[in-house]
């Protein structure tokens, strides 16, 4: 199944999303060009801003690489208003270049709502997807396994096709990005049993039972860092509130230490020990060291970041862009949702 | 609003339920008669067999303390079908106690879908509740407040009724237990804006904002161990699969740990810090200081364990269940659902 590539790889970096935008997202990107000199980077957004900011900074920037893009999307413009109110936002500009065969992947730290819908509505859905799907990976107790949670905030109110749809996508995704050779999927439930669920689960168990999917039946919320299966489908309510609380566990960790370091000396220099064993053995729990979730289902790569994203974020977000392409999903998602189909 | 008290308290504890049944149960049973000497124990189960392990373990267990019930329900066992087949269980003559007024509360940790549903069906709903809701009590970076998640199991597929109740109950839990003067309500959502949402957020916070609560709109899932709330509304599929996930982060931190001590002598020296500082720090993340979830808007007061209880857990939710008995909490659920009615 590999493919010669004939094209050169080109990916566009939303230059003006995030918080601490333009200065993170061309520190970042320019990482990523320094560790994989395989593709063309492409960096979306105000010309003249850019360059000031890369100035200032002091950063090396050729001039060249800058796609000019006039409008920004705010972190609080409403999504769909936004990307039809600013048609030369960077955002939409992103995702156009990826539209037209400019640019093979589109990843921005700005407005999560804005990306997603401009990725769908420009980039258009691979045929068989009804929904796209943001997948969150989550750092297990199994060694270097992942577990993939579809959908964790694409979209809310999911009927069983959707899930079904995550399911296929979401097989694939673990299979080519990580190894694994016949991914197992669970579902999200309440409990293991198949009595257990509510509407959206039992429709769906029957769904996948009746697939071709490697499908290990219900899973309950502590087997996604255990690692039971290495794909777990749900809502998208449900998989945005466990992305957010996983995220929000390191902050708790990191608070109660600094809580524990400030009762005197002897605890700051525990507190320090414990610093850096958590930073060895947790550092795939930290958002930063996969960037950001790609949006699967659509005909492009589309990764989103997180608002506050560090030149290390946008690097690793470039980076599994990267990585997508080589790994031809796209083709591959195509090549599933038709041998799935029902 | 304090009232004398004519009644000694009085607690029966499930002897039969849990994997460590009846040794864990005994001990922690009578770990919490230490503690507080304000009730009576009344354990609940096979009396040959916990007079026997009794023996055997050396502990000085006096035989009145004893209520025979002659049957199991077992960990597998359908919880509607078992409390039906086995009216003489642990599950099912705990609950009637409290019914006929015998005992004041009841504890297990035994077949949780039994422990709730002979709770309900038994002791009964308290008026104004459509559903009995779980409350789980979470950590948070702001201290020693807590953050309560309504409903974290106990049934899916809400309506935004149901979403309402919780609320009423859990500000009411929230005040008396933890001493919070007017708890703010979260209502769990993908996002703060209130344009995010589902079908059943959008319908419940409409409710919410309509009633005289102290509703504080839409949270995220990093607001919950963030406390930006006391107390935070969701469908029982979603809080289920939080408060497991949430269980499940101290396992992952244990192995990760364990795994970077096994990987040489200076490694486990720094091991063993890490550990100690952890214990000091992250206590209340651990299930065993709460020892159970309380199952709220019954005319009683439940208590469910984790299956796996050790002593320290038992004794936890004992003492628990005396605390909610001391103030008064039935009382207070029934003059707020009259309060706040629509």
């Amino acid at each position: 199944m590999t493919e010669l590539k004939l094209e050169r790889c080109r990916i566009a970096v939303d230059a003006m999303g995030g918080d601490y935008a333009p200065k993170n997202e061309i520190l970042g990107a320019l990482a990523a060009m320094k560790e994989d000199k395989n593709f063309d980077l492409i960096l979306v957004g105000d010309k003249e801003k850019i360059l000031k900011i890369a100035r200032e900074e002091k950063i090396d920037l050729d001039e060249n690489l800058i796609y000019h893009a006039s409008q920004i999307i705010g972190m609080s413009d409403k999504p769909t208003d936004a990307i039809k109110s600013k048609p030369d936002s960077s955002i939409v500009v992103g995702a156009r270049l990826v539209k037209e065969k400019k640019a093979h992947a589109f990843v921005s730290g700005g407005n999560t709502g804005a990306m997603m819908a401009a990725s769908t509505l420009i980039m258009g859905r691979i045929k068989g997807v009804s929904r796209p799907t943001i997948g969150a990976s989550f750092p297990t107790t199994s060694g270097d396994k992942k577990c993939i949670v579809f959908d964790a905030g694409s979209s809310v109110d999911s009927k069983p096709q959707h899930l079904f749809e995550y399911a296929i996508l979401g097989s694939i995704f673990s299979k080519e990005m990580y190894g694994v050779q016949n991914p197992e999927i669970g579902l999200l439930n309440v409990g293991e049993e198949e009595s257990k669920g509510n509407e959206l689960t039992f429709a769906t168990q029957k769904l996948l039972k009746d697939s071709k999917l490697n499908f290990r039946g219900n899973v309950e919320g502590r087997d996604i860092l255990k690692g039971t299966v290495d794909v777990v489908v749900c809502d998208g309510f449900v998989g945005n509130v466990i992305l957010k609380f996983g995220e929000s566990v390191l902050t708790l960790l990191k608070t109660r230490i600094r809580n524990y370091a400030d009762k005197g000396m002897l605890n700051k220099i525990k507190a320090l020990v414990v610093k850096s064993v958590l930073k060895a053995s947790l550092s795939d729990m930290d958002y930063q060291t996969h960037g950001g979730v790609p949006l699967l289902g659509i005909n492009g790569i589309s990764i989103i970041g997180h608002g506050s994203s560090s030149p290390m974020a946008i690097k690793n977000m470039v980076l599994r862009a990267k990585e997508m392409y080589d790994k031809n999903l796209i083709i591959k998602f195509e090549e599933a949702l038709k041998a799935y189909a029902i």
